[in-house]
């Protein structure tokens, strides 16, 4: 049987989305359910994939159906393809699997040509708008489907405005789009060194092969890649008869959410424009009016298209994002589809939806991206700060940025990698801007709404965004811009505030997140849902206070070394390490000894009746050393212009220790437990610091039970060794204050061979957690300080690997020894606690991925406390029936 | 049932060793076919073992049954312990599981007090006699049982022999021993604060308990390290009857080997003295006679003794090591074991024991420990050279080595740890110089002979070894030996050749090893028994000439990055770094391409018929670069004395670069395919050499087929990759040379994640080779150049790990992951090749786990491969019944 590759709407339904597109499914399914849609047929994604198998050709079979198709259309509508007298007109529109909006290429007004647009004008009566509506043709197709720089259209009609001294294309006349048209023709004709084409069909087809081609365009496969949608999916082609929004003021087009995509209240939320063709309102050309100005202009069609959005959002169960245009007072569905929203919305929304009844708590927690709450859970500026704002755009994407301002996203991205932070500042912005969106801090525009590709698209990132700032004028020759007055140079620095559509000169105090009550009646359904606990990792009283707000249920990482480095121990730090014999050792750590335990007091009372794991030393001792090439050049400095003969030599002595500590391969050397083995002296300080604070807290009315961490084992043998140390230590803690008190040892997971004898070390540990840091590095042989900045990106480039496997957990080969390693500890202690506290603890694939094998816990820096016990509830979910 | 510690000579038999210990088996096997055995008893290794459980205390009942067995031989001789009129003496031994010659302690002569001795003296009828035995029994005794220093005796022995104006022992009287016994007993009053014990039973458990000690004291620590003898055999303890080679010239004792431990040869070899106890000969107090000398002085006794030899070494099918003692011309057997041997003398008696009908070839396999060919595989001095013997000794154990004399242990391990090559040269050796040898090159004696401490030590270690050199005079004070009028002072280079004995004065040529005809022989019986693979790892044609001399099946490994580090190639390979474009690095590719062609064709052709792995570039860039500390220092040098612009300038660019290159951990860094893949022309270039090199080959009529090796895989899509990159290669040179040939391309696996992906890796490689030296490092997490200087000896003092897994390869981590590699490689494939080729492929241990878990073939360098050969068999005989 040979495969079906057209469809047509009322073929098709919501089901079909992986054939059909997400358009192509969705205008099905409201075919189907009776609305106003105007009619057309979808080309299958199956078509777009054999497109590309055969090298860039249509499948076979495929134009013969489509001619099919078009037969039904001209006969439905009595209408035909290049008749002047009535022509056929559709639109050509991409419609991929999963949305990616403003990526994919359209085509509106095709069949036009010069005949039928002088059959079109006197049918209609109205001239002006029939060749409005082929210049927007000749402008659309000559961009997308021949290529054609956008500007070079643009000037010609910036030229005719200027030329009628008038500011909106709507007030250009009939005539004054012939003159456009030829020019654009001869545009055409200069560029490709052909004709216009005239033919509709030959419009069609190349039309549809340069929808198939926009599949692998550098912004689309940019979008997927940042997206992570698989290349593989191909885009449908959706071929509709044309509705007009720009007959005249009884007609337009608008965009529209069924609740508010910014902060998910219930209420119709969107724009239009009268007398305008659909892509002037998404593409920010004129700013529009908002829905409920509808209400007012044409009682009647928002009536029934208010009563159409209830109907549609109980219909998918989720807030929709709606594509309408009125002609001459009807209303037309042109697009539906769950709508995007911020992370704030979601939740609201998510929430909102339960209480309504019209879903689940289970769904609802599957309805928040974790990834994107990262925006609700960063800095935003001071309510309480004097500020002092030069301009108003609108609230397009919420959270607040602070950068350099930058006209280009080359710049942007250039000054991004050299650590710079900055603001992307443009009239508008474009799919070919995503790189620069992507490094700056946030975004700002002068002209387009709400629904503008830069909210959009920021919105999608979870960056701060205000758009439509109108007061801000931009002077590219001159790299800056002007509010009245004030002038803004490219580099100074500003502030945007996306959640009220501030704009302020320099720097502004910024405050920590708080959850919101929707967030955290969401985080409350995510914790009676979730069997995989959260925990934080905090090395001092802030962030241990910080996570037990975010709702973390203990510390499952607490690193030692990071208080080695604070300014007024180092000195002291580098005497230990220096030191010529024990004795001097023992000085030196009798120094910090106090400083280690006031460091555990304060973390051990914040967390009071929660487990706190404290991980022993574990970097290499010469990350506490000064550097050996700077201390080189100094020393021959010295010796080349006099310098003081006791000074080289204490220099030399040193440079000569310092060589002495250095490593080849640091992470691969003298580090974690090898340290415990080598300098015991060492982990019993820091041992009896833990102990006598939990003494001390124990006596105070606290209820806190350490857990000692002896990091970087590879074998059963070193923790025995220096889990007798530790309970010696703990024993003579106990006999000295005469407090009793608990705590427990274990072990991290750090190297392949550790994981592999997993059984062994559960014997001797109470618990046990994964650092998939290192472990990442040691199984795949990647130093992650030389991969991610030498050949991880063309690893990713050339799909060697999916993800950066420092991120995303790589389930592969990481997993792999995570999943023995959970077997075979289990099989000798089954209760035993067994967490993850690398970076992929805060990752919602990788948690995903803790929570189907069987981990305790994750744990994660204190902002991503939140994104955790989400992910986690929602690994419950999808994974249902098993559990903890 | 409570256990039996304690069983007479005729309760035993061989196979208990493991509870009486070597010595106690054997003679109760000796007593038990009949042979003239002095009766006694042993005390078990179990006895031992509950001793150290108790915290060495005597476990209980074990006192009651050795007082049994005393009551028993007082009966059976007739003696009574501590009767004046008839003492009953014996001699109380160590006996470990494991022979362990001189590290143990023994005491002679129990039983002898101020009343006993006159008791003796009268019976005896030879005072002289029973009061050196007395003296014997207190130094000895004194020393091993009361701890106190052997010198303090011996001073004393020394003024007396000054006295009496004697050079030995046996011309002093009864009336000297009388003096020397007094100030012996104020030693031991002085020493211990307490009188010499004079109860018999006392002497006898103090002695015990001594032995059991003595199993924990640092010699014997030391011993099992080097020996990997385990810690937790415990030693038994033997009792016997005392009978005495010191009674006269109708007296000896003396030790013998049933053939040549040094060369082989099948005849009785050994040494006697005459009226002299047994310790006296391997302490090499005085140079013994050869054993032949005894059939002149005593024909009947000889034949007794020869007589017994071929019995017990028909007994036990294997040499023996026997030691004897001669009373009144009446033949005492006092032990019989296994008796050690060099390398050669093993293959020889293995192989003519085969000839003889005595052993299979099985056994003969088994007879030779693969680690000590090793000394048969070095340089020894070119028969041909000019070489001026300044004296001559025994030749106690073969092989030549040169280096600076040290005549202290202690210097002799700190000059190595620096680098020093050093001869160790003493009058003696005792166990106390243990570590000295470890780190010699070789051994010099001017005392003792062929069965003394330093020759039978030596010969185990497998180091060369000259003994009884009478010719030296060592003069400690003034740290020099002379030669008659020759000076020969501390850190002067001297050579020894302990094949025969010669001492020669500086350096000497030195020839290259060649394989007996028994050598030869063995591993042809090797090679038909084993079902491994052997390979030789190989960079050039001389070494690859070399391992196929030595037996090599093929190339397991040819390194092509120390053809970029010759000195008239890393000008061109950093060039070629350095290229500012791709048009200049192909520059430098081209000129390397015709050198890299040269080394392909010289190592393939040397190789005609055989398999060749090449490992494409695999080190990171930077190691062809200088180092960046240097060129900072010269640069701050340059600028500060005035240098030129241009050349500061270039040396900036220079340092820029090397910084950029520079890895925080190398080892883990951009190298291996990694550099294929960012870098694919280096590749190219390497392919294409190797291909045309092929071409030429194969025109020329050799049989070539290259395997092309992609190293440090962690994924299968490298492979897919790089291998279409050589896969094209192969194509264009195929084209161009109008040659046909064939290759195969084939992955290292050299990290855990590859281990674990080897059935996709698998699928795409017609070869696979583990990369054990980097798959150790990267599932322990250990960085060689790091740990072996730093944190891999205390790992091992404490028994974290039981050897350097580097040399011996971790079963239980890296070994874990071959095994997954290899189930799952074979899975999918299962008849692919799959080898080792880090240095763990030339080490027997690891052989014999790379034959359980089926791997093709092992891979080392040249000189290990008959080792390798033999460790296969070795492999295949002791896991029979499971093959390739």
């Amino acid at each position: 049987m040979s495969k079906k590759f057209v469809y047509a709407f009322s073929e098709g339904k919501a089901e079909m989305k992986g054939l059909l597109g997400g358009k192509g499914a969705n205008l099905a399914e409201m075919t189907n359910i009776g609305l106003p849609v105007p009619p057309g047929f979808t080309i299958t994604t199956e078509a777009c994939k054999e497109f590309y198998v055969a090298g860039r050709q249509f499948p076979v079979g495929m134009e013969q159906e489509v001619e099919e198709k078009v037969a039904w259309l001209e006969q439905t509508l009595g209408k035909k393809f290049g008749d002047p007298n009535g022509p056929l007109l559709v639109s050509v529109r991409s419609g991929a699997v999963v949305s990616m909006p403003g990526m994919m290429d359209t085509v509106l007004n095709l069949g036009l040509n010069d005949q039928t647009v002088i059959g079109l004008a006197a049918s209609s009566g109205n001239a002006r708008w029939a060749y409005d509506c082929y210049r927007r043709f000749i402008q659309m197709f000559g961009n997308v489907v021949l290529d054609i720089e956008h500007h070079k259209f643009e000037g010609v009609l910036e030229d005719q405005k200027y030329k009628r001294n008038v500011q909106f294309d709507n007030k250009l006349t009939a005539e004054d789009w012939q003159e456009v048209i030829e020019k654009y023709k001869f545009i055409v004709r200069k560029e490709t060194g052909k004709d216009f084409p005239q033919e509709p069909r030959e419009q069609l087809y190349q039309a549809i092969y340069a929808v198939f081609n926009s599949w692998e365009n550098d912004r689309a496969i940019i979008y997927r890649k940042i997206h992570k949608i698989s290349d593989d999916l191909g885009t449908a082609v959706n071929v509709q008869a044309m509705v007009f929004g720009n007959m005249g003021d009884d007609c337009g087009t608008g965009v529209a959410f069924t609740r508010n995509p910014s902060t998910g209240e219930k209420l119709l939320y969107g724009e239009f424009l009268t007398n305008a063709q659909g892509e002037d309102v998404v593409a920010g050309i004129r700013t529009p009016q908002p829905i409920a100005k509808l209400a007012e202009e044409m009682p009647e069609v928002f009536q029934q298209f208010d009563r159409t959005c209830t109907l549609l959002e109980n219909h998918y169960n989720d807030m929709q994002d709606i594509e309408f245009t009125i002609e001459k007072n009807k209303l037309w569905m042109l697009q539906t589809r769950n709508g995007k929203r911020t992370a704030q919305a979601a939740i609201r929304i998510a929430v909102e939806m339960v209480e309504e009844g019209i879903i689940t708590k289970e769904t609802a927690i599957t309805r928040v991206d974790p990834a994107q709450l990262d925006q609700l859970l960063h800095r935003r500026i001071d309510p309480n700060a004097k500020i002092d704002a030069v301009a108003k755009g609108l609230p397009a994407s919420p959270g607040s940025a602070c950068g350099e301002v930058v006209f280009d996203a080359d710049l942007a991205e250039k000054l991004n990698e050299q650590g710079h932070k900055v603001i992307l500042v443009g009239t508008e912005t474009t799919p070919d801007d995503i790189h620069g969106m992507v490094a700056a801090q946030g975004i700002l525009t002068s002209r387009g709404g709400m629904t503008s590709h830069a909210a959009v698209v920021a919105r999608g990132m979870g960056k701060p965004c205000v758009c439509g700032c109108e007061a801000i004028k931009i002077d590219h020759e001159n790299r800056q811009f002007t509010i009245g007055t004030i002038v803004v140079k490219d580099r100074e620095v500003i502030s945007i505030d996306g959640s009220t559509g501030q704009v302020i000169l320099g720097e502004v105090p910024m405050i920590e997140p708080e959850l919101s009550k929707e967030f955290q009646r969401l985080l409350q359904w995510a914790d009676e849902i979730r069997t995989l606990g959260v925990r934080a990792n905090a090395d001092n009283p802030e962030d241990a206070t910080k996570s037990r707000e975010f709702g973390a249920e203990g510390i499952g990482l607490t690193r030692t070394e990071h208080m080695f480095m604070a300014l007024d121990r180092l000195p002291i730090v580098q005497k230990m390490i220096l030191a010529a014999d024990i004795e001097e050792r023992a000085e030196a750590l009798a120094q910090l000894l106090p400083m280690q335990e006031e460091d555990f007091y304060g973390i051990l009372k914040a967390m009071d009746g929660l487990p706190v794991c404290i991980r022993l030393l574990d970097p290499p001792l010469h990350e506490f050393m000064p550097n050996a090439e700077e201390l080189s050049v100094e020393i021959t400095k010295l010796k080349l212009t006099g310098g003081s003969e006791a000074e080289i030599k204490h220099k030399e002595e040193l440079l000569r220790k310092v060589r002495s500590l250095s490593e080849f391969n640091p992470m691969l050397g003298h580090r974690g437990c090898r340290l415990g083995i080598t300098w015991p002296e060492v982990y019993a300080m820091q041992a009896q610091a833990i102990f006598q604070a939990t003494a001390r807290l124990v006596k105070e009315g606290y209820h806190v039970g350490p857990e000692v961490e002896i990091p970087l084992v590879i074998d059963v043998k070193e923790l025995i060794y220096l889990r007798e140390l530790v309970e010696k230590v703990a024993e003579e803690v106990k006999q000295a204050t005469g407090v009793d008190f608990h705590y427990g040892v274990g072990t991290m997971i750090e190297v392949p061979r550790a994981a592999l004898l997993a059984d062994e070390i559960a014997e001797r540990s109470e618990f046990i957690t994964f650092g998939t840091n290192d472990l990442t590095q040691t199984a795949l042989g990647f130093s992650r300080d030389d991969a991610e900045g030498k050949f991880l990106p063309p690893y990713i480039e050339k799909k060697i690997l999916s993800d950066n496997p420092f991120i995303v957990l790589d389930r592969k080969g990481v997993g792999k020894l995570m999943q023995w390693a959970v077997d075979h500890a289990r099989r000798v202690k089954p209760e035993i606690s067994i967490g993850i506290c690398g970076e992929h603890g805060g990752e919602p694939n990788s948690i995903e991925f803790c929570h189907s094998i069987g981990l305790t816990f994750v744990s994660c820096s204190p902002y991503r406390v939140p994104i955790a016990r989400l992910a986690a509830a929602q690994a419950a979910v999808s994974n249902k029936g098993q559990s903890k």
